[in-house]
């Protein structure tokens, strides 16, 4: 391909896109129910505890619940014994109050007995186990040897969180230890962000969808799921996937449904320089420039029915490429999401790049457990964008600078990780 | 706790759990369809490609299909002219075969005609563009001012892959870029690996449903939910979910109908050293000790009915730190998914740990980016192991090895990412 003095910087062009996408970030959002999948689902606002976490005084240790002062002249040798009332176990209903000058076993958990203000570990007693031997009669005795002051091995209520505190903070990515302090508050519902939702229009009449037959001149859609997998995989929601023919017509009512169904519409071809650029010709309103980057030059940004429209090119890995390095993060990051860090790795072998445009080569993690530090890559496949299948062998993309001609084994490279 | 001298170390329960759950690691496998979604899943077997890619001999570049002996003789100031026979879109059909002498355009990835063999792009032409100017009729000439040799800017089928090739190797844990490989060779459904399932047996006559309301001496069940997402997260499905009052009986008949519906049983509760411990009272046949770490020390493992039983403690900081510690690595192995690397990061400020057990402190990422290299990391909460709201603060487990009893701030520690 010949050099266009006219090309976009593919800084200019994501910083570009990155406005056009600003008002995305500002989300919607939805309660779901804690039993559904809420994992990767990013909390809308600060949620409280609605009571006091432990909600009732519980004894820390497997032991005896005591009036301190009563075993207060407890020492190895001096033993204080007591009554035993019987047992409190884990269990719904409120103990029987302990009587001054007893003690009752107390297992972890379970609610302290009225009077009660300390538990002796059973350890520290001559019983030294409970070993499973229920006793709810009592009769026995304890020799208690420590003292235990006021509050020892009690866990009071609101000890873990208060009532109205905040238990998770407005942005968390819930991971399952969410789960779990919602759990334990009693909370089963949480306001999450809704997410972006985004419209999948592939455009050529040589498509045919996954399940067909392709004739002569025919080739299988791969974008529409392709894309679909990775607005899923950065937190979008895919709200429509259509493939249309290269009728300009056709394409228009395809973007302007899409439009009003959607939040952000994503084209495939039609982008490029050819004589039969259909979502160029359906959308006049459109910016379609050439950024100055291999594979996925040919780029389209605008608007559509009031939504942003992005316009891909056509080919898999041309939109694979372009989804990468224009939209991943932009559309992880308004779903409340991380962005994917790009990486620092150690060339493999050497690569030559034209010059005048940035290359995005498809690269793969050379393991070698025998040197730590930079990771390494090398390069896989060819750089013709029609490679698709061979870019399933990829782990990464390799990001050559436009200026770079050629790069020697050992050299250090930015990585996208795919 | 007073110390025990037969605690087990923390790395030989994890190896004996290890070689208890190694049958798990012979997946069956299931196909799902690629409309599904299958981004996470694990390839079971290697998938070849049902046919060539491209299919069809194409054309790499919006130019001119010719014949190259006949443009050999152009150079710049010496254009070569022919006659423009018509226009190649890609579009469904045969194109007509190219006479000797004439030149027909050709877009991008439409097929190229019969006879013709080189490609000259546009550029090369005194056309410069086609810009969407379709031209079905032909009628007009171009002149080639640079020579092509056969097969220049043409895509030979089979050049991306031949038929039978592999395109995504057993063990590929699905991605975009797969997804848009497996759909452009028309491959709909993939065989992954049937995740592990997993029971989760929540013991405790305490314990109401998450949607309940707790009266005096009862708790909400958080180890439910939370151990779901936690083997959700793990790449694990959860076939049964059961909580179960403190009756041997009742247990040991929930313990069996999991075993039988599920590949492994995990219990919370019913394992420490009380007097109503109905894990150990329903499973005689599993060994139970104690683990030389804080929390989750008390831990059972064994069969019942065939299948193996991991008992965690009841306390839901115990039971989601053991999930960490003993099985989450295990349980994404078995499925084919790489273990979460432990990461060393420098500790933020003092840490005080009893000896003779290791703790697992939760602590959070401290960000810092005008320091470059090793994260930092800083304790939230207590070591309280009741503390499940203040959990959620917590970013990573510290871990403090059994012998260490103090940090200095700076030390360097390993963390296990939540």
């Amino acid at each position: 391909m010949a050099d266009h003095g006219d090309r976009v910087d593919v800084e200019q062009h994501r910083a570009d896109v990155a406005e056009l996408l600003a008002p995305l970030a500002d989300r919607p959002q939805e309660v779901v129910p804690l039993h559904q999948d809420v994992l990767g689902r990013v909390l809308a606002r600060d949620v409280t505890a609605p009571g006091a976490l432990p909600r009732f005084r519980n004894s820390q240790m497997d032991g005896f619940a005591v009036r301190a002062a009563d075993v207060a002249p407890a020492a190895p040798g001096v033993p204080v014994t007591l009554p035993v009332a019987g047992d409190v176990a884990a269990a719904p209903g409120e103990p029987a109050p302990l009587e001054p000058g007893t003690a009752v076993r107390i297992m972890t958990g379970a609610p302290l007995p009225a009077g009660a203000d300390a538990v002796v570990p059973v350890e520290d007693t001559d019983h030294l186990t409970f070993n499973g031997s229920a006793d709810t009669s009592g009769g026995g005795t304890v020799a208690v040897v420590r003292p235990r002051t006021a509050g020892e091995y009690v866990r009071e209520p609101g000890s873990d969180v208060a009532a109205g505190d905040v238990v998770l903070r407005a942005g968390t990515v819930l991971a399952p230890h969410h789960v779990a302090a919602a759990a334990a508050c009693g909370i089963t519902r949480l306001p999450v962000l809704v997410p972006v939702s985004v419209a999948v229009v592939s455009t050529g009449s040589e498509l045919v969808p996954p399940d067909g037959e392709p004739g002569p001149g025919q080739v299988w859609d791969a974008n529409g799921p392709a894309l679909e997998a990775a607005v899923r995989a950065a937190g979008g929601r895919v709200g429509l996937r259509v493939s249309v023919p290269d009728d300009p017509e056709v394409v228009r009512v395809a973007l302007e449904r899409a439009a009003a169904l959607c939040d952000l519409v994503l084209t495939t071809g039609g982008v490029s320089q050819g004589a039969y650029e259909v979502v160029k010709d359906a959308l006049p309103e459109v910016t379609f420039r050439s950024v100055a980057m291999q594979p996925g030059g040919p780029q389209g940004l605008g608007q559509v029915g009031g939504r942003p429209v992005l316009a891909f090119p056509g080919n898999p890995v041309s939109a694979q490429v372009s989804f990468v390095v224009f939209l991943r993060d932009l559309l992880r990051r308004a779903g409340g999401l991380p962005p994917v860090d790009r990486v620092t790795a150690v060339l493999d072998g050497a690569v030559a790049s034209p010059p005048g445009r940035r290359q995005l080569l498809r690269g793969r993690w050379v393991r070698d457990d025998a040197v730590a530090g930079t990771p390494r890559v090398a390069v896989v496949g060819g750089p013709g964008s029609h490679l698709v299948a061979s870019m399933a062998a990829a782990d990464v993309l390799i990001d050559v600078p436009a200026a770079t001609t050629t790069l020697e084994p050992g050299a250090e490279v930015a990585v996208w990780p795919l």
